[in-house]
């Protein structure tokens, strides 16, 4: 266990992708641990519907890489999600290069990561008002980061992610998971990190998104 | 700063509604230490695309406790989120009471509460897709459970909620947020807590949650 204080590890655990160790085993032990600690994360009324599918055999994990892929290629073809908020920051234009680049490694060695973890809610959400998306979302994020952050404590490194959720039914059927009862909310590849060292990211100033009373009056 | 260890953080962090200290004075220094480690939480390509709007003032408290009363009165009549996964259990159903209680005891007492943080994500993600859904509340809600880490590290108590955003709309006209331009995803009442003695709580053993390899394998 790395001695870390909680501003530490708060601040610290970073998306790790090009410093996984795919070389490395991972112990089933370890991400058990991480697990017993994630499901103390609160849910809506503690119902903890959640599950949590963790893959490390070397045929499932390659069809998990080519439907993974098949995502990022849509990804980048039609930038589906949100755009950046500053797209003319020559700062933000290069961020986003070396995310891309990062982001481009997790999808060439994603079938070497030693295990994969899905994380799931019972029950389907799709086009449900705001209320249950955010109630669903809340129940069960917590908990994935609170997974990544128990993985950090252990010299674990991981990244959250959620393209793959644009072939989710397929990525289903490789898994098991009954598509039509389970929402499928990320994927979070895991493995030992290639040393500890990690610092705090880069981030826009607290004042910037810090409202006080009211979202006219500051920020 | 409370001297926990990543795992005492992680399985202590409960939610606080009952010992919520509505006398002490709560110094905004504290709230803004919070949100500037609750910040370095991952987002999607690091958008950060967040604001957190966070309430003081008695009577814009009040006028929010006003409708979160109604949203608890609305949620208790039509049982809208998912139901208990195992309505038969007694023990479910005698910890299921006890959550009303304790959650109806916030109801009558949030307008007392010294800080009401409200957490956003810019633009609106009603009717779009589980990849779109997924990415953007993966891109706060993880700040969101961050806040909450950070504060109870530093002796303060936190819930996370959800249910006001059955008006959702009517909350940002008391808050002054663009409703078309921003998604709200959770309130978070914060407080001191009336002591910082908390334990992990009641869960279900991780082997019920954790499927290996595929969904039919395991848990």
């Amino acid at each position: 266990m790395l001695d870390l204080t909680p501003d530490e590890l708060l601040t610290t655990t970073r998306t790790v992708r090009r410093r996984l160790d795919l070389q490395r085993p991972l112990d089933r032990a370890l991400i058990e641990q991480c697990l017993a600690v994630a499901v103390q994360a609160p849910t809506g009324g503690n119902r903890q519907d959640w599950a949590f599918v963790v893959v490390t055999e070397a045929e499932r994990k390659a069809a998990m890489a080519d439907v993974y892929r098949r995502a990022w290629d849509r990804y980048v073809e039609q930038g589906v999600l949100a755009p950046p908020s500053r797209p003319d920051d020559p700062t933000e234009r290069r961020q986003a290069r070396r995310i891309g680049r990062s982001a481009r490694h997790l999808v060439d060695h994603l079938h070497d990561v030693p295990a994969i973890v899905v994380a799931c809610h019972h029950g389907r959400f799709d086009g449900r008002p705001a209320v249950v998306q955010a109630s669903m979302y809340g129940s069960v994020l917590p908990a994935v980061w609170s997974f990544m952050l128990a993985a950090r404590a252990r010299g674990l490194g991981a990244a959250w992610t959620t393209i793959h959720l644009f072939y989710e039914e397929e990525f289903a059927q490789i898994l098991g998971i009954p598509y039509a009862e389970v929402t499928q909310v990320a994927m979070v590849p895991l493995a030992h990190s290639v040393g500890v060292d990690f610092r705090p990211g880069r981030r826009a100033p607290v004042e910037d998104v810090l409202f006080w009373e009211a979202w006219e009056s500051g920020g």
